[in-house]
């Protein structure tokens, strides 16, 4: 039996959601992962320390419930048009670590994302003098779906990479090819984040036969192209690229729907699909790198000093995950994966 | 009021499905239109001059229930690995107006498709004798899907329309400005159908905000450039452009579901959609030819003698149409269009 035993790794981006759900969810990213950066489009959303402490605590809750005690939530707060600098110092001095930026109407619940970017300059200054990290979705609004996150990176990114060149700045969740050039070309307070689904879809697997809602998720799968480009910066040990799974639970009926959102509940699987990709690229030494280093040494946090063991045997997951009244569709949902992921008892 | 009359249209590419659904979605097509083309993809499929006379039969005794007695259902067969020089004259001698050429797997009911063209040369010389139309989905298979319709246009098209000169070759829903381009290229034997919802869709109408099932249709709508130039075709005056709206119902829980099937519910709205976009285009005036005369012409078919009236008075469309115990979401559903197509009485 092939084991590989890892670092614990972290998830430098999750939607763990709020009530029911959150407590759904949370073992699939909690009993996993060392720590996780929370994002705070939630509804309300997280925009002051206030609500990133009261948010900490309900998760906090759900931890002690589930005895997770080695999981650390990182937290973060939405930046819109009313965050200041101070609102920025006060988060930073209760523990927020980032600020997200969506800009307007990008993604779920963006509604109130930031449609003046440079109204927001001094908010930033105030983010590098505090050592906060600005992450970015980084999607132009208004532009065609295939081309808004290349738009993003050539135009805004290194715009504000030269702005700010002591901030740091995360593009979260990279799709393109593009965008990874203009990543890797910027300076190294720039990095982005992968997901574990980016690195299996193109939109061939959510428009090019059946529809299939549960692939849907922003910014869009791209072609075979940008797929091939994300597997390379994974496997390439380039410590600009880390984990963050955006795993985006949504219940069934907001999914399989007439109008659906968009977001791939990829936690319960990350690590799995990972091993699954690294090893059809002959990488799976690299592996740790990406999941368990790069990612806390960009955010200064200290390594994690537990390990988890991936185990290479047959792992069906479940065509849904009962949360409450309703369901979840995890990615990969109905196949038989290759790996298992399993925490090492001290 | 502002009313346009028109010849009474025809539909070169509709699909009217079978028992309950036939009969629930025929008027949207039999009661504005005066032909259309049915197509074979029903399951079973339509393959043999036996079978389209028995579905013509099932047609048949829809549209006298309606009393639509002006209708007239064109039929088609589809072209298989075993369609032969003599399944095309006994099937021309039928009736049988076209034969649709579905490469294998490209979208509903396809699984059967061709696969091996070549293998059905001495099929298009029977067609091309016998003078059936050859309708084509032009898309290749394994081509990533946003570039499907344009490998197919650059590569199969002109090959077929080379070899076969005197065949009459439609390309049907066409949704790219290469696609369009190709076929202004090749002789006068070669034409394209237009959908009404290609010509207001693109990707972002289907994945760039919510994911929109109800606009998940083959092949998938483009980019914003396509959109326009299909237009530009559409209003063109161009006889090689002409309207088949690709009408394609399927029930709702096969649209709002975890694996959605292709197709846009258009029937009900297409004359009024195209009226809309005629009206931007200042080009009211040329709608008649688009959709009651290229098709006519190019199929070799007298014009219509009647009439309908376009009436610029709002048209709510409902947000689903009842079909025994389904429902079928039409085209902009629940949305308010600004004209409505009446029948003229005689």
């Amino acid at each position: 039996m092939t084991t590989l035993r890892i670092r614990r790794p972290d998830d430098f981006h999750v939607h763990l959601r709020q009530g029911e759900i959150l407590a759904g969810v949370l073992p699939a990213t909690a009993l996993t992962f060392g720590r996780a950066l929370v994002m705070p489009n939630t509804l309300p959303p997280i925009l002051t320390a206030a609500d990133a402490v009261s948010y900490r605590q309900a998760i906090c809750v759900e931890i002690a419930k589930l005895g997770a005690d080695h999981f650390h939530p990182l937290m973060t707060i939405k930046l819109v048009s009313s965050t200041t600098p101070q609102t920025i110092l006060a988060a930073r001095a209760a523990g927020v670590v980032a600020g997200k930026l969506y800009p307007e109407g990008v993604t779920t619940n963006s509604e109130d994302g930031v449609r003046d970017l440079e109204a927001l300059y001094p908010v930033f200054e105030q983010m590098q003098a505090c050592e906060m990290v600005l992450c970015l979705h980084g999607e132009s609004p208004g532009v065609f779906c295939m081309d808004r996150e290349q738009h993003f990176a050539l135009s805004v990114l290194p715009f504000l990479a030269g702005c700010f060149p002591k901030l740091r700045i995360v593009l979260e969740h990279v799709t393109t090819a593009a965008a990874l050039r203009t990543v890797e070309s910027l300076h190294d307070k720039v990095a982005a984040t992968v997901t574990p689904h980016h690195l299996l879809l193109t939109l061939d697997d959510v428009v090019g036969d059946k529809l299939q809602p549960h692939h849907f998720c922003k910014p869009i799968a791209k072609t075979p192209q940008d797929r091939d480009a994300l597997i390379a910066a994974a496997v390439s040990g380039n410590p600009k690229f880390f984990l963050g799974t955006d795993s985006a639970p949504h219940p069934r009926d907001q999914k399989e729907c007439a109008s659906g959102c968009a977001g791939v509940f990829c936690a319960p699987v990350a690590m799995e699909v990972l091993a699954e990709v690294f090893e059809q690229q002959e990488a799976l030494p690299k592996l740790e790198a990406l999941t368990s280093e790069f990612g806390a040494r960009f955010y200064g946090l200290p390594l994690n000093d537990s390990y988890v063991q991936l185990v290479r045997e047959p792992y069906a997951v479940p065509q849904y995950i009962e949360v409450g009244d309703t369901q979840l569709a995890p990615f990969r949902a109905a196949t038989v994966l290759n790996w298992l992921c399993q925490i090492e008892t001290s």
